[in-house]
């Protein structure tokens, strides 16, 4: 387990402003779209998913095979959100922390298939990965 | 120097297209508004900029003791942009790697300052970093 960072609200250099784990949760609730932020071959890496917050954990599927699937099972690995408007550039972003793990309890996994959005491709069903949001951080910008 | 990937244009496991080198610097082009990935005390970490794609180099303003500005100046490190419409949550995503570098030469940063995109804060503008797009991979979604 990840320790937790403080969960108080300040300033940062230049004006942004930090947000507390309970904010951060909050604004990643209102997205299904972020990143996963992981190594691959030592390199850093971001891929965008369509995910599902469950309570919180960060929940997605992926294809056997894939990059995705294979650098973040069972590894600490990031998820990134954000929204930010492309005119006033005002928004926030959010980083989790945690270690992926994949969901295999058979009924546990039927209500998440219920839940979860549309895969970009059909066959990005045959695994389903979670990030627990161990640590949180985010801030709001502009 | 990195290595460049293969530049042709595939299909991935669930039907998301690769894009070859010129396609995702043509969309890289068409955004100004990216995540730097990077390690911040060995744990992954994306932080949203706003960027200016100079030639082949994502250029991006940062303060002074702040997590972006020290994890990020000479090391190999990543940018990702994307855009990903929220309804049919079709679009593409774009990932860079390249070795980070402080932008010093005086006459080129008072071009680059005059190009740049305005930074979150009037504050974030005591350096400006790029990150030379040496190795370049990209997918259209959905």
């Amino acid at each position: 387990m990840l320790t937790s960072p403080p969960t108080g609200t300040g300033r940062r250099p230049g004006g942004l402003v930090e947000l507390d784990r309970g904010a951060c949760l909050r604004l990643l609730a209102t997205t299904d779209i972020g990143r996963v932020v992981f190594s691959h071959h030592a390199m850093p890496a971001a891929h965008p998913v369509v995910f599902l917050l469950d309570g919180e954990e960060i929940v997605f599927r992926t294809c056997r095979g894939t990059t995705l699937a294979a650098a973040t099972r069972n590894l600490v690995v990031g998820f990134q959100a954000d929204h930010i408007d492309p005119v006033t550039r005002a928004g926030w972003s959010v980083l989790a922390i945690g270690e992926s793990y994949e969901i295999t309890e058979p009924r546990r996994l039927g209500a998440l298939h219920e839940q979860l959005p549309p895969p970009w491709a059909p066959e990005h069903i045959d695994h389903v990965l979670s990030i627990p949001a161990q640590h949180v951080t985010g801030r709001r910008l502009g």
